[in-house]
């Protein structure tokens, strides 16, 4: 059976897509609005974990929506969340998806879908929503990754990954400036994963 | 790095098992009061399986509180959760564990840890407490369930697992009769695992 693992080229979606690399034929997919190459960054480290991947070309109305949410709430959650579950959605409403796997971990808070949300999507769309990391916490996670993962690190500038939020900082600043992205996201550090332990 | 399986002979721990088989040392732990053999039980399905497997005695004053417990309340969730804490417990205070793993599911609610109590046995013991099914529902788990395990299903009275349930019926049973156990503990189908999908 087939997985579409939702792959930001980030450490936990590429944990994600190794740990059911042998239950289900992995497919990596990475949302993209256009807006940023951020489909050809996850490309490179898909081929670096030896995975096929595609690009999902999300409705740029989405990106205007979750603009209008972050610019009035001043603090990115909601809107990343939207974006998530709109995502999701999208995704799940392709024919040829069965399984939608998500790498949140126990400690994620956002993005986040809420139980209801999970069940209402596997119910209309007939598909199953598996988050195979949500049982680990942080600690565990990096145990793993640091044995199956190389990855760098760097602060949230520095890094460019292909998440939702590279986008939507990259529409912040064409229209509001640097400064109003730095008032927004919190500096944090990032990784990228670079390669695959053999 | 090993992962100690909390094993009942489920099909919920037997997946957990398998899932983790590729990226941990499996053991398959079954914790007893030694009311019943549950171990013995558990260790003919552990070794249809094919992991390594041991029995975790936890002290009958656990088994006693618990009674109690039930026996007060009438129902099983707080009594069956009251067991599983201190099971957990019991097997992080091994220092020969680095790992705990647990089969719940997204949909379970008995027997489940809170967010502190994890937090707090992970800390105190150095541990890694997790939960491969946890991101998993149970249309999800039923799938991989069909591809890699053989299972026979029953009522619950026909069917002898070795989890927390059974030696605590077990022990009402001897004190205070049939009757009480029908009365506390809701008829359902349990499943039996009796292989493993080569």
């Amino acid at each position: 059976m087939k997985a579409s693992v939702l792959f930001s080229g980030g450490k936990d979606s590429s944990l994600s897509a190794i740990l059911l690399d042998r239950f289900f034929d992995v497919e990596l997919v990475t949302c993209s609005f256009s807006v940023l190459p951020i489909g050809d960054i996850a490309k490179e480290v898909a081929d670096e974990l030896g995975f096929s991947h595609r690009v999902l070309k999300l409705d740029n109305e989405i990106l205007e929506n979750a603009f209008n949410i972050i610019v009035k709430d001043g603090f990115p959650k909601n809107a990343i969340n939207y974006i998530h579950h709109k995502a999701v959605e999208t995704l799940a409403s392709d024919d040829d998806v069965a399984v939608i796997a998500d790498g949140i971990r126990r400690d994620d808070r956002v993005p986040l879908l809420t139980n209801p949300q999970i069940r209402s999507i596997e119910d209309r769309h007939g598909v199953h929503y598996i988050c195979p990391l949500l049982g680990y916490g942080r600690a565990a996670v990096n145990t793993l990754v640091e044995q199956y993962l190389v990855i760098e690190e760097g602060q949230s500038d520095d890094i460019i990954k292909a998440d939702y939020e590279t986008e939507l900082r990259e529409i912040i600043r064409q229209r509001v400036g640097q400064d109003e992205i730095d008032k927004i996201f919190p500096s944090h550090v990032q990784s990228r994963v670079i390669g695959r332990v053999k």
